[in-house]
């Protein structure tokens, strides 16, 4: 598995669900979404932007960028329509190796400014993700149970020592259209 | 990371949150549970036995066995304290080499009779569970995410075909001793 073929197995709809674990408070959070991938092929401009305001030399080549979208539900106030979170950005890697590199992300997973995170693959196919954030290490983890079923992991420790303060675990099964 | 350091770093008394997710109806279940894991040293003829019912030649070496137990509360009835669901199980690995070997369980995961499985470590140390019962396919994660937290993914799938039955997720924090 390199970069290329794991975002040509992710474009798609899928429809995901998520748990959340608040460790220190022993609170799940159960969630569904829908989570559209496309690859992003318009704007180049908005690339190059997300390049330069990274830590990465403008001359790297990037590889398979792509759009993230999603439309989520929580169940922390079933009654209330207003409690759906969406959003979307873009995810440009930036391969190293075939087995690793950077990965630019224009919204980040556990603090809303732009993200820059090492991804690697295990020998096995499983995508490994690591994010530096001000107060917060993120750890994702994706990988395909089938060509149409992937698991999501992500583990949020703070920054400063080993305290450990959110899991979370999504399955998500790819939409097929009839 | 060989099953020998595995085990002695699973041995200990675990809080276990788990969130199962039915894929075909996309329900979520989520429990709150202890886990205790403990080493297996009293009782030789146990283990004789689980070998001697599998499909291992007795001659094979096991090591480290262990026994684990589990006490959880599910939220499916929330005020039925009966719905308490129990019980313990031991485990023999049998390594066939440093990263691989089987595994003999006194009761299976997905189906209660005894269950054979294969293991293996990922170069990260991620403990990968394969088991083959009856109607379903199990494959099982366990990853440590430091000293005192660890994650458990498992994914069950009919043996026939590539139905996903179900996913699920635990993480788990060691119960620190004071």
């Amino acid at each position: 598995m390199d970069i290329e073929q794991f975002v040509a197995q992710s474009i798609g709809e899928w429809r995901s669900m998520r748990s959340g674990h608040s460790l220190a408070f022993q609170q799940f959070e159960d969630v569904l979404s829908e989570i559209s991938i496309k690859r992003f092929t318009e704007d180049h401009q908005k690339i190059s932007e997300l390049i330069q305001a990274s830590s990465q030399p403008t001359n790297n080549q990037y590889c398979a960028p792509f759009c993230m979208e999603w439309n989520a539900e929580s169940d922390w106030e079933p009654d209330d329509p207003s409690e759906v979170s969406s959003g979307s950005c873009l995810i440009v890697p930036i391969p190293m190796d075939k087995k690793s590199g950077k990965l630019l992300r224009s919204v980040g997973y556990a603090e809303s400014a732009a993200a820059e995170s090492d991804y690697r693959f295990l020998e096995d196919g499983t995508f490994i993700l690591n994010t530096h954030y001000e107060q917060s290490i993120a750890e994702e983890r994706i990988w395909f149970i089938s060509e149409h079923v992937r698991c999501r992991s992500s583990v949020l420790k703070t920054s400063a020592g080993s305290g450990i303060l959110q899991a979370s675990f999504a399955s998500e099964v790819r939409k097929i259209s009839t």
